[in-house]
């Protein structure tokens, strides 16, 4: 494919930088001697988890049941669900969990004893806890109830309690990165607590499970109590990770591509066709306190990869298939209807789930799920 | 289909309230003799479409040349891409033309150089006119450049200029429905102005079309010199839409049903599998300024509707596949998991983008497109 004759919006893989992450993610968690069990919700693609396989990758994460099937059909065969089990999909799990070594997190009694009804081979479950992201989770303060679910699973045949499992949603609301390691600490304490008490408790060995990418890219090493982690965005990152300080703009890895079909100098201001159905809807503030969607680059004379940001030019504005670019004048005035910009977007894995396939540099389509 | 069961989230359609809602648009364009070309980037459905079609609708809108294409397949042979042209989607666009009477809309010198160039069928363009959006569209204003870009359109044998259009998409910045009547007048006034210098220059007739559902809801007439309208959300219509004054809740036709994974009464909340890979980002504001992503509803015993939306309780955060629902906490107890709960979306049209397929209320599967 052309990518400077673009007919319709592409998203764009850099392999290179997407191999890097993987690998840097997948070194310390090897020096650390846990396991990387890497969330595939960001690439949902089969063509990019046999490039994390290479890596030495062999277990994964994702969200829902249908995504474990699809990579299921690829493959992979130790899977973890890390939605809270939906007690209507737990004849499709009963199913699902014949074929791969499946695992499925709960947060609640009414879903275990669900579970204990429906399933009817071994089925690896794990107790979902809250350690400040207030989603879903037992309340990593409430041990009593934590203990209480661990017993409840003892006592159907089917159901291995596997251990304790958290996702520190909250450190995406963190200022920067003292505030990110300072939460993960804080979570590692309350796991720490909680695997004690549950290991006392006859529940052992109770493994304990971590994942988001901001702490996992920023520790430099995984203590315990922590077996495995299920970072996902690191493959990608995106412009909400370099907001944070977790990366920096040549480890963006997934970006849109979109051509150009209006300009207006005057205004300083031009038109791709890419919008909200091509692009998350998230947003970060420009210094005036205005929101935008993405940074501009612009692809290399080769195709092999894309730019640096340009300074100042922005997706400002997203309709249902427009996406509206502003920047200063001389570059407005530099780019021709036709032209395609490249697109660093906000949040690299819902812009990434709304493609049914990728455009992987230097190569060409990867395939992906899609519901 | 059980509702009450769900394994997955579904978009839900309520047929008899798009019938109402298209039949009193219909209506009202033919008393005011202009043609009803409504735009099908909403539903995307060609089983919805049907429905339009029994109301006598024969032209209609769409977002881009794939959905174009998708509808020609389903028997639609009178299709408006309102998007400016892809220059690089010109030969398929060639194609398409020698099947179905189509029509596409530029606002530079440039596409219409290209047009010229790769068209050798008859293909039907209209000239975007900016009349306030700021989007695409020649300024309103520029009446020299409308007239001579006309003319580049006359002197190509395939090119049959049509006339002006515009959308009117700063409507939804308006603070209700007098501001949004009176942006629709300055528009009338303006499109009325360039039709007569067009009409003046041997550009006759001058075709106007305009569209965009808060106004096209909300005039009781529609005026000249509109000649066709292209509302697309009025068949579904949704709470942006009843934040402006368009609609009530009763007119909402879309809705997206989730089945309940978690909850946390002390916390007055809980979790649904449904995130923003399942519903709209956009949002409002509650009183306490905090943002929404959708109010609450249940279905009925009979799965035939949906309830009003509850009060005070509303989608408060959406991550990727988990929304959570914030409420008094007498409903949070009152909710049990594995229960359905119908949320009423924002932007109908982008939620209804996410789906492959619609649930239509006391019927079954309504098939759509999904590039």
């Amino acid at each position: 494919m052309n990518l400077n004759t673009l007919e319709r919006p592409v998203f764009l893989v850099d392999k290179s930088k997407v191999l890097r992450n993987a690998d840097r993610m997948a070194q310390k968690a090897r020096a650390s001697g846990v396991s990387l069990r890497p969330h595939f919700k960001t690439h949902q693609s089969a063509d990019v988890s046999e490039w994390l396989k290479g890596l030495g990758v062999r277990k994964i994460t994702v969200s829902s049941l249908e995504m474990a099937e699809y990579f299921c059909r690829s493959g992979w065969n130790d899977i973890t669900i890390a939605v809270p089990v939906n007690i209507h999909q737990i004849p499709k799990i009963d199913a699902l969990a014949r074929t791969v070594n499946l695992h499925v997190i709960i947060d609640s009694e009414y879903a275990a004893a669900r579970l204990r009804e429906g399933i009817t081979v071994p089925l690896n479950v794990w107790i979902e806890i809250d350690t400040g992201d207030h989603r879903t989770g037992i309340p990593a303060e409430r041990i009593d109830r934590i203990l209480g679910l661990a017993r409840l699973l003892g006592r159907a045949p089917a159901l291995r309690f596997q251990g304790i499992l958290t996702h520190d949603g909250h450190v995406y609301d963190a200022a920067g990165a003292p505030e990110i390691l300072s939460i993960h600490e804080e979570s590692l304490a309350a796991l720490r607590n909680i695997k004690q008490a549950l290991e006392t408790g006859h529940f052992s060995p109770c493994l304990v499970s971590m994942g988001d990418t901001p702490s996992c890219t920023l520790v430099e090493r995984f203590l315990p109590p922590i077996s495995e982690i299920r970072p996902g965005n690191f493959v990608f990152y995106d412009l909400k990770q370099k907001s944070l300080g977790v990366c920096r703009d040549e480890d963006i890895a997934g970006a849109v591509a979109f051509p150009v079909i209006s300009t207006n100098a005057s205004r300083k201001e031009l038109v791709v066709y890419g919008g909200s159905v091509h692009m998350s809807r998230e947003s970060l503030p420009l210094p005036s306190g205005e929101a935008y969607f993405g940074q501009i680059a612009r692809l290399t004379a080769d195709q092999g990869e894309w730019t640096a940001p340009l300074p100042g030019v922005y997706l400002s504005a997203l309709s249902q298939e427009h996406g509206k670019v502003s920047g200063p004048e001389d570059f407005i005035r530099s780019v021709e209807i036709g032209a395609t910009l490249v697109v660093l977007p906000v949040h690299s894995c819902i812009t990434a789930s709304l493609y049914s396939e990728y455009q992987v540099l230097k190569d060409g389509a990867a395939g992906k799920f899609r519901p």
